[in-house]
């Protein structure tokens, strides 16, 4: 579809107005680009021949300018950068909007509000004067979601149109503040929260469940040259993709429940004016909707690549959920805006436990940088590294480490007299690794507290401790710099933990299907030729590859093309 | 088109009958599933209620049967899982098949052979007797390519048909073989190494132009509260999104020539009946598959999430290089596998290190195993990282002692009375890493190598030597557990070496555009709203969503659901 649009596109009227920001980029040469153009293109042998020749809600650039002589709100999208573009049912189906606008009245501008608009006529859905109106057009998956296209020309809207819980313009244009404007943060917070059980964890699960029953259908080559070719689950290279990514799901799932709990607390708490843990509560929120977004992402497309060929033909199920979940990095707030957001919440509360002489009151999921020290990791033996305590401690370890250092660097800069704004872009990259080592410091030490919680189930207890045991020596022997780095962990110790992690992988290999199996998805919602419970993969692979058009309608393209061509060409041999 | 298919399927008939591979896994219980699946629903709020209730040749299984009596092979895919799949052009367009199939002749197996099999009548296209073919159904792309499947039940081609270069049937069913076994792997050589630059490098490439030009043009937040908003380049954490993915991009155009120039010498040897270089141009072509695939897929996918919501919309054009791309992980090898076949020549040339007295004739690529030895990192300045000497002996040193410690585990497993094979599949992750870096040190060398070549142009020179830098640095720091481990590096030498990495970061930024543009790809190949040379990205985007069918074919929906909804809901209220 993309590329029928694209066809009929008149491209080359463009290429007359350059934008000036390029344009400026391109002035200041400090190299000459067609010589570098010249050795680019006269290397490669086998290359074709080319050439032929809104998270800023302050920048929002909608209006809404209180006229007091008809008592109305004026809405307008001055610029073509102003249109509303992505939001769902806008498309062809809304009768009405929720327009944010920058509210101006009596010549003052005082921020962003919220107001109703009706867009389509109620009598015969057409656009109303001065809206336009439309789909923005093919995208990567969710292409039964209306999205749509808005541009405001000027449109009067009576004054009770303006949403007034917090704030209010009074007939003579007044401007009138009530409430807590932190209370704005609430709904961004809801919306996170409700993503990581509705999106994101199931779409994990899922390509878990798939890929894992794939892999013990699916046999491929010998590990001994004397026995039958073997299930690919019983390669230790497919369990190295697999199982780090059953255990995320597990622990996601545990993590939620508690991130679940804690808000349902806190939201009580702010709907009765208590703030004091909105901002640990909007923190906690940001930082888990960007882990656990781009973890499943990451996840969901390493099960899809474990099941080879298949898994990239849609029968399979799998590039549906691929496509889908990875839309999740940038929506209700793109991840590494939400990882900057998370690490100023550690920064603060980090230079008050600088600067305070006695013990802070901290909130609970950043008690550790009270605590944590300087010491070394304790193991001396492979087991010391299925021991809870000592992983989570070593997570404690590496986060409070990364925000002091995050801090330092930041301070040294603007001691230095850089200012502080160009100071904390220039370190915005260790901001954001301190906010990833707290957020998986976090999900490590949650899920261990919801590990204890089934102690009283030992068979249960004991095959949920080696997932939540996998997931942190994952994560330890995925960055192990950061862990070595201060010599918190001798070289020794690390191979006691690729030991213990090794060991894991067998153990949960026993268990693997049965794990998946108990997260109950039915086939119907898998819908997946390869992750169906009877595992007749191959059987229903065929069947449903019969429904395919192609083979069901025809093949008009023989008589049209194939014919002609086959005709010819035969005539002239 | 998926779920269309999906619907109709009759899917509850299956699961009767369950894959008995499944059934084992399930029947030996650790734990009670029913418990955990209880315990799994009891938790979540907010999740939906879910209940409802052949890279391994040698087991080809498709045969050709000689009849001496006839002077015919019978072809035949004797079960389901011998069905042809995936073949290019099968489903619906070509008129014969090159089929791979075991040859048996004499009662004897003389292993994989091709076939030439007419499929399709050359009058009215129908498939011939006892052939079934069709397509396989959807997939994740490719959508313009027919891809097809194959099943033959015993069908009669004359002897002639069988490709006989290196071996061939006498009419009686005398089996005989000529030339030399090896030059098998020639064709997959050739298709790998042209992959490298048709498919895998323009993908990156396409897409760091398209996020590289968007991130100039689009402008959110203010990194001072004084200034506009700033262009989303000139933050710190887009330019470690983006920058190493443009190095990535021209690390991976020199290598390729280089790649390129081996294999064409080394084509020639072979051709001539010299198979010296064979081993080591399969490894390197194999290697060099997984490696670049792998960066491009991640590197292309980067670029695309670094452009936000616009990346999700396939206007962009981003989508679908992903999409194609990672295809690219499983064709013509399945990377892993891949890999592993690379470290079976790195342990047989390092076992052969081991075990000479003198020091042995190494091929070049892993000459570095006889020469790195057990020093340290000598940088004592930030600049020191910016010596192309420097870093490459740190990934030489690196590639040597996971080569070695791969080695030495595998000798105590064997040692230790475990089986070859089963200890090969119980240290293969040791060797998965052991080639990566050795296939990482590769490129870093090479990088540097080509290099060498532009000195003679110094402001080229420069610029491409920060790419290559930072190319190495950020390998270096993505993996610094690895140089940190065995006291290789300093916790002060990682502090160097970061800051050497950022300071590129902000060099290359000046550059970023014009590095860009100089690969020269026009408009209509990037097929991108956002990445045009103008830069016009909104008025583009606004452009083309025009064009879509929603826009322009009306709303036929209104009529038949909204409607009727719309009023029945208003008569309601």
């Amino acid at each position: 579809m993309a590329n029928q649009i694209y066809s009929t596109v008149p491209r080359s009227s463009w290429n007359k107005r350059v934008n000036p920001d390029l344009d400026i980029e391109r002035k200041n040469k400090s190299f000459n680009v067609e010589r570098l153009t010249n050795i680019l293109d006269g290397g490669a042998e086998f290359t074709q021949k080319r050439r032929q020749v809104g998270t800023y809600l302050q920048g929002l650039e909608t209006t809404a300018t209180y006229d007091a002589s008809t008592q109305e709100f004026v809405l307008n999208t001055p610029t073509l950068s102003a249109t509303k573009w992505w939001p769902g049912d806008l498309g062809r189906t809304a009768t009405h909007a929720l327009i944010l606008a920058n509210l101006y009245s009596s010549g003052r501008c005082h921020g962003m509000h919220g107001f109703i608009l009706p867009i389509r006529s109620l009598q015969d859905h057409s656009p109303l004067p001065g809206i336009t109106v439309g789909d923005i057009g093919p995208k990567m998956n969710f292409e039964q979601t209306d999205n749509g296209f808005l541009q405001l020309d000027h449109i009067r809207i009576p004054r009770e149109n303006m949403l007034n819980r917090f704030s209010q313009v009074l007939p003579d244009g007044t401007y009138v503040k009530q409430g807590t404007p932190q209370s704005n943060y609430l709904t961004m917070i809801v919306l996170r929260v409700q993503l990581l059980a509705s999106e994101f964890i199931p779409a994990l699960v899922k390509a878990c469940i798939i890929a894992t029953r794939y892999s013990v259908v699916r046999h491929q080559s010998k590990i001994k040259p004397s026995e039958p070719e073997a299930k690919i689950l019983d390669y230790q290279t497919q369990q190295q993709k697999l199982f780090p990514q059953l255990a995320t799901a597990y622990a996601f799932h545990f993590i939620d429940e508690i991130v679940i709990e804690f808000f349902k607390k806190s939201y009580q708490e702010i709907i009765n004016g208590n703030i004091t843990n909105l901002p640990e509560l909007h923190a906690l929120s940001a930082g888990m909707k960007a882990m656990m977004s781009d973890h499943c992402i990451l996840g969901a497309e390493l099960c899809r690549r474990a099941c080879g060929g298949h898994g990239y033909s849609l029968l399979s199920g799998l590039p549906s959920l691929v496509t889908k979940v990875t839309a999740s990095c940038t929506y209700e707030g793109e991840n590494t805006v939400l990882y900057l957001q998370t690490a100023r919440f550690l920064l603060k509360n980090f230079l008050q436990v600088q600067s305070s002489q006695s013990t802070p009151t901290l909130p609970q999921s950043i008690q550790y940088l009270a605590s944590a020290g300087s010491g070394r990791c304790p193991a001396q033996r492979t087991s010391d590294f299925l021991s809870p305590q000592l992983y989570t401690e070593a997570f404690a370890h590496v986060a409070a480490r990364l925000i002091r250092n995050s801090a330092q660097k930041l301070h040294n800069l603007t001691s230095s007299g850089i200012d502080q704004y160009v100071a904390w872009n220039q370190t915005a990259i260790l901001h954001l690794q301190a906010a990833k080592a707290h957020c998986y410091h976090f999900t490590v030490k949650t899920f261990v507290e919801s590990l204890k919680k089934l102690e009283k189930e030992p068979e249960i207890y004991q095959v949920i401790k080696r997932l939540c045991d996998l997931y942190a020596l994952h994560g330890l022997l995925s960055n192990l710099g950061d862990f070595l780095y201060d010599g918190y962990m001798s070289r020794a110790q690390v191979e006691l933990a690729t030991e213990a992690y090794f060991s894991l992988l067998s153990l949960i290999r026993k268990d693997a299907i049965l794990l998946t199996d108990a997260f109950d998805f039915s086939d119907e919602s898998l819908n997946s030729a390869l992750g169906c419970y009877d595992g007749n993969v191959y059987e229903r692979l065929f069947e449903w590859a019969q429904l395919s058009p192609t083979n069901t309608e025809g093949n008009p393209a023989y008589e049209k093309y194939l014919r002609p061509f086959l005709k010819n060409n035969r005539s002239k041999l």
